[in-house]
């Protein structure tokens, strides 16, 4: 019978703290570690002896302790030895499938990028398993540009959108895919034989907020993505929120109108059904003569354009946007009255138009928010592009390759 | 320097694990906590060893075991031990203040209750240092009714509605105190040396429903009370969510309709001012002549006046309720979408009215959810009177005074 509470879980929890100390931090001192951790010096010596010998970690560079100049000495004057996570600990993979692409990432165990590709493929048109016959090409290639074997990559996080059984590895349900539950995981692993790991793309821009972007070093904060549809993650306790059937949180079709307007998923008042790209285009349909919009080229062109007609000033357009930006400040009030949030962060394509409906969607969630949250709630833009995907991807991947030990994860 | 992980550490984590399995299941065998636990059948001997020498745990009586019958059989024929926690290890008491009137229970440490006292007053009419003062004759009247001297109360926990930060036990706002912050646990403290716990109305019927009602064993379930203002409690891996600022989740004055019904907080739209008393009320005015609704008596007279009238099958009345019941749907298929529980339980004085809505309440909730979710999150309604009240103050206190080691609650 296992017994938990032993030295060697203690190694492995302690092991886990040094090494997420570390990775939150990018380069950092034995000393802050211990200070970080609660642990004792003598501790942190010794596991991050351990973690240089596995080569999970290395010393940083002269050059980059030169750069940091004063603050690399410590009180007694002598320099401090800094640390970070040695980059070719191990390699991993991202992909994102999305309505119009499919996107192949690989990074190193530091998280810089290695090499990527872009597919343009409708993968509405096509059958899953021709999508996973893509996605495996354009991984093998970038191994081959990588000069990797694909026996070296450790792990594959895979994103999409739609709504994903993260344990068992399936999306039941996804713009990408059209009706019925696909086995994504099996379908990939059989085709790679490695480990990967499917997640709803919303948390893993939610990951690659927590690992790499404004999320680290908060327990508590809230992701939002604006795109094809409305997305959320949710970060408690320093840990993605799955919630009890693993579905986690669906922002996109919380009702802000009773009876509103009618959303792709049959219902009415969704946010999604006033804030996605559908709902967008579906109020501008006169002005712009738009195609098929079931066609993922001719809405990205719908977009394109109305972002131009915005930007030259056109009235209607602009009112568009406001509406959409009015609607989503708030819903965005409601998330932070339920979950008070240290912060909130709105990422996703549809964020280079944010300029047009940020005004009206910072005033509706101000004017919507419990007194005691006003102007106590940062909401916070992130623009960077696909490398918010290819992170995300990534740190999934090293995340489940490095979970922390079970009775660190687990309820009390 | 502290060390986190060392024997001691250990110890207490194991001691936590063992005592909390206890109590969330009453009444235990060894074997069993071994097997929930994952610790060792060796270290479970030792640790319920320890507590029992410390008095903290108990032997259960004969006439249980046998009660049970062939269940404390072990699967060699002899009888198994039986522990659960021993009511005598200590004594806490639990207080709220409502609109109308203050209540003070006495429990012991397996939650039975000892003493009960409840004081009719107009909370809003009088200072908050008068009602301090009430709140500390109910309590030393009440330990003199259990036998008890104040000294031997091991804590206090302490509900009142409104925005209360419960680390520093300041009540920023509430219906009972009016304007301005009160710092609640000062004052009981300064009148009674002991230690106090002060929380949201809506936490505690939430710590009711962690320790002793239908949440034991969920990770994730959230609370609705619906009283004089619409509270939520959620916990999320087992423990209950305070958010980051310390105000955790405001369910009352989330939006349901955009520019909708003005609410006493001053926004419109909030599902408070749909589904609480005073929205209720004032929807129902012309029929009832009501006088001031700012006097809790005469809200309470005019709840009973529309129970009746809602039993006797007034159909303006009942329309009032499907309203009030569709809101609270809707308002309730968000949070579903949001947190996917494994439960939401309806819970507060409201309750009572509960048939008059149940039916609008559930459609709308079933209609609004995400298909994924639909008839697979119970929504269940606790009738228990002020009895969750009481409950949810002794578990407050409980738990407060026996919380898991630090290393155990940070976030990884």
């Amino acid at each position: 019978m296992k017994t938990a509470a032993d030295g060697d879980l203690i190694r492995r929890i302690n092991r886990h703290r040094v090494l997420t100390e570390i990775r939150r931090r990018g380069t950092v001192a034995r000393v802050d570690i211990a200070a970080a951790t609660a642990l004792s010096p003598a501790t942190v010596t010794t596991v991050t002896g351990e973690l240089l010998d596995a080569g999970l970690i290395e010393i940083a560079e002269d050059g980059e302790a030169a750069r940091r100049g004063s603050a690399t000495l410590s009180a007694r004057g002598r320099p401090r030895v800094l640390l970070r996570l040695n980059p070719a600990a191990c390699h991993v993979a991202g992909v994102k499938i999305a309505m119009h692409q499919v996107s192949v990432w690989i990074s190193d165990f530091a998280g810089n990028l290695v090499r990527s590709i872009m597919v343009p493929v409708r993968a509405n048109r096509q059958p899953p398993e021709v999508v996973a016959d893509l996605v495996e090409d354009a991984l093998r290639q970038a191994c081959v540009g990588a000069g990797l074997k694909l026996a070296e990559i450790a792990g594959i996080g895979l994103g999409v959108p739609g709504f994903i059984d993260f344990s068992a590895g399936i999306c039941h349900w996804s713009p990408v895919f059209g009706e019925g539950p696909v086995a994504l995981r099996s379908l990939m692993t059989e085709r790679l034989g490695r480990p990967v790991f499917v997640d709803n793309d919303a948390n893993l821009a939610t990951y690659a907020e927590l690992w790499r972007g404004a999320g680290r070093g908060h327990d508590n904060f809230l992701v939002v993505t604006v795109e094809h549809g409305v997305g959320m993650g949710a970060v408690v306790g320093g840990q993605l929120y799955r919630g009890s059937k693993g579905f986690g949180s669906e922002f996109g079709h919380t009702k802000v109108a009773r009876g509103g307007a009618l959303c792709r998923c049959g219902q009415r008042g969704c946010l999604e059904a006033y804030v996605a790209d559908f709902a967008i285009l579906r109020e501008a349909g006169d002005l712009l003569s738009l195609g098929d919009l079931d066609d993922p080229f001719e809405v990205q062109r719908g977009l394109d354009r109305l972002a131009e007609m915005a930007r030259a000033g056109d009235p209607e357009v602009r009112r568009i946007h406001e509406r959409a930006g009015e609607m989503l400040g708030l819903g965005i009030a409601n998330l932070i009255n339920l979950f008070d949030p240290a912060l909130v962060i709105l990422s996703g394509e549809r964020m280079q138009l944010y300029e047009f409906y940020e005004a009206a969607m910072l005033a509706a969630a101000r004017d919507n928010v419990l007194s005691v949250h006003r102007d106590r709630t940062p909401i916070q833009v992130n623009r960077w592009g696909d490398e918010v995907w290819a992170w995300g991807a990534a740190a999934l991947a090293l995340h489940e390759l490095h979970l922390p030990p079970l009775e660190e994860r687990r309820a009390v």
